[in-house]
């Protein structure tokens, strides 16, 4: 078998994506009795694929289903789906939530952002020598495991939010907020760091830094008015053609490839450019149902499946490298959950909400795998890392939704013994 | 950038499909006000950016555009496209349709694959000791060709007609009904075929039949039925859930692994499960519309470059060649559009329709391209007999729009002439 899969590799890539598919689906019902969001099956069914299960049960397993001949392919059909995945999310982002947010949801995911960034990079100081090489450059090492700390997942939160029908709560809706802030800064912070690590010298550098602001002022300036007048020509009640799903999908894929020619990352411009597409004519609204479920129910499972082969606990082989992955856990949920749920209670909120806050802005989900995977292309981060933060993103998820419904729990609790005090007299 | 480009895989994938959705899409801007389907530009757009146009301009942007390397990931997509184009295909296939046919349809459909498969298995063997190498069996490229020229592009016969208002008058209706009758023959024939080539003796085609057997009446009787069973009791009027669009996906994988793994093709399992699917409960429906636009505006573009890379129009470097060319051009149409017009005449229609019919049938299209793109990975059809049958599937396919618009245009004159005959008394 291993031979025929091997010269066949559309069977072997439809192969990839049932065993990915069916296990993270199988999976998923199961925590989802647990209270897990679906994502969570999906990683571990990833690395349950790569290596660190499938690999230690049987070589010759893993060998044949994700041989490394492989790899390739199902490494750019996976990053393929993250361009979309990534033009999904920031579809997703409401640039009104943007523009009316308060003084607390900035000072919020300011500091729940900074904080994990400051403990991340300090920590990466510290680390260096251990964990890094030197033909790494100490401060592309250091920025981005600060930014690799300090993710927020944006889908994840505000899908464990709905799931919970808190989205429109005045909490929700401010988690939400802050998680949307934390989602453009850390991609503009990631879209600096691979700027830093690929440029060559200072001029290099200016060149990206000039080059990304030519960039992002014609998106919003040129392209995002170009568009709106557009759809207000083009869109009727219908919705959209194919036509324009096809237009919408070559601007998509050429801001992408701006992006990567300058030198931040291909998937910063598909994200950026799903920000300035009109929310108004039903085209958002029309390009998420055209595209989210091929994107997310094919190809996300092969970049699930794809991070998890990447992913090999085996290489966690000491009681140090356990510390040290415990450590990183612990500064990331000090530095996320502590300076969310502190800032949010500097601005007024009570302790419970504050810490609801601190709660699900501490969910690294989905981005943090994107965010890892490129540290490991761009060779910034060892494998060894990787695995680390992987294992980070996973307790640091799963740790959400529990917390979230005790936390909602206490709160029917309180108002149940209010209501209790006020009939009795 | 050849240098850049190569070693980017992702960022060259995402150029090759900028460059064939936008040449095919503006190209299809121009053709359209000749009247001719988009299918015509998507197959002249994918010849153009290879070897018989960009190759020609220059051999080095088409080594940077499209070098040597980057295919087998073009493929391997292109093909995983197809899976799930030929899926959407099953899915248009109305039951209903097959079941309610009259004779005057199963003559046609059968007159319309027998005259020009024979038409094209006897060409095939003359030609075989000048276009065929011993290496491949006489039968299997005898059949092979037999079948090729059988091919009726169902989908663009179906756009066509609704284009032209045509598709609920009863002229339309029949062609329709008859290319869908030719469609499933023509892909049971391919299976077949796939069987022949691949299997190894008599045993092994024997397996195959076997096998074959085994997989549809299981697909009809067990998973038909199931299926049903589970929209009925899982879908509401909301649409369709998206653990039903995963569940279906994996579905739709295991049966095309499951025939090519037999033998058969892995397209004939995605378009037959593609045919089995219910049509009530909005699942059939939900999937078009959740599945279609990125696999029509994405993947299909890609394979439309995929084949043509492997169009070398230069190949056909003398005079007899393209004689040759001439010859099987004129024998498919000589098949098709004859053989559908007098079946159709026969049976009672008038010329007028029997001709309307026969200009229908005669449809290639984008499913000539797809079994060709077969035939040449079995190794059956050298490149340069694939070539010349890209361009009889182009000129079949150009030849369909101006003569439906024609015999319309003729009828519209007789009506009024009638209609003014009958005023003046």
């Amino acid at each position: 078998m291993q031979a025929f899969l091997a010269s066949h590799p559309l069977v072997l890539l439809c192969v990839q994506a049932v065993l990915v598919i069916a296990t993270s689906r199988l999976l998923g019902v199961v925590l989802r009795r647990l209270g897990q969001p679906l994502v969570i099956a999906e990683v571990l069914a990833g690395i349950a694929l790569g290596p660190s299960l499938l690999g230690l049960i049987s070589p010759d397993l893993l060998a044949t289903f994700f041989p490394a001949s492989s790899l390739g392919t199902l490494g750019v059909v996976s990053q393929l789906g993250l361009v979309f995945f990534m033009f999904l999310i920031g579809l997703e982002l409401e640039p009104a939530l943007l523009r009316g947010l308060g003084k607390s949801a900035l000072a919020i995911s300011n500091t729940s952002i900074a904080l994990p960034f400051i403990l991340g990079a300090g920590v990466a100081v510290w680390l260096a020598p251990t964990l890094s090489t030197p033909a790494v450059p100490l401060a592309s090492f250091v920025l981005f495991l600060g930014v690799a700390m300090s993710i927020t997942a944006f889908p994840v939160l505000a899908r464990i939010l709905s799931e919970r029908g808190l989205i429109h709560t005045p909490i929700g809706a401010l988690a939400v907020t802050c998680a949307a802030i934390d989602d453009v800064t850390a991609w503009c912070l990631l879209a600096f760091i691979s700027a830093v690590v690929k440029s060559t010298g200072l001029a290099g550098a200016g060149l990206t830094a000039v080059l990304s602001g030519l960039y992002c002022g014609a998106m919003w300036f040129v392209a995002r008015p170009l568009l709106a007048r557009l759809v207000r020509e083009r869109t009727d009640r219908r919705g959209i053609s194919q036509r324009m799903v096809a237009f919408t999908v070559v601007l998509l894929l050429l801001s992408s490839l701006a992006t990567e020619v300058i030198g931040i990352h291909a998937l910063f411009g598909a994200f950026f450019f799903g920000v300035i597409v009109p929310r108004e004519g039903g085209l958002a609204h029309g390009l998420r149902e055209r595209l989210e479920d091929f994107v997310v129910v094919l190809l996300l499972p092969l970049f699930f499946a794809y991070s998890g082969i990447r992913t090999q606990i085996g290489l966690l082989d000491s009681p140090v490298a356990w510390a040290i992955c415990g450590l990183l856990t612990l500064l990331a949920v000090v530095g996320k959950f502590g300076g969310a749920t502190v800032a949010a209670r500097l601005t007024g909120q009570s302790w419970r909400d504050s810490m609801s806050v601190g709660v699900l802005m501490n969910t690294r989900g989905l981005m943090e795998l994107v965010v890892l995977n490129i540290g490991l292309d761009l060779g910034v981060i060892s494998p060894t890392v990787f695995t680390m933060m992987v294992l980070m993103a996973l307790v640091t998820t799963v740790m959400t939704s529990p917390l979230v419904a005790w936390l909602q729990r206490r709160e029917g609790e309180e108002l149940r013994a209010q209501a209790a005090a006020a009939r009795a007299p």
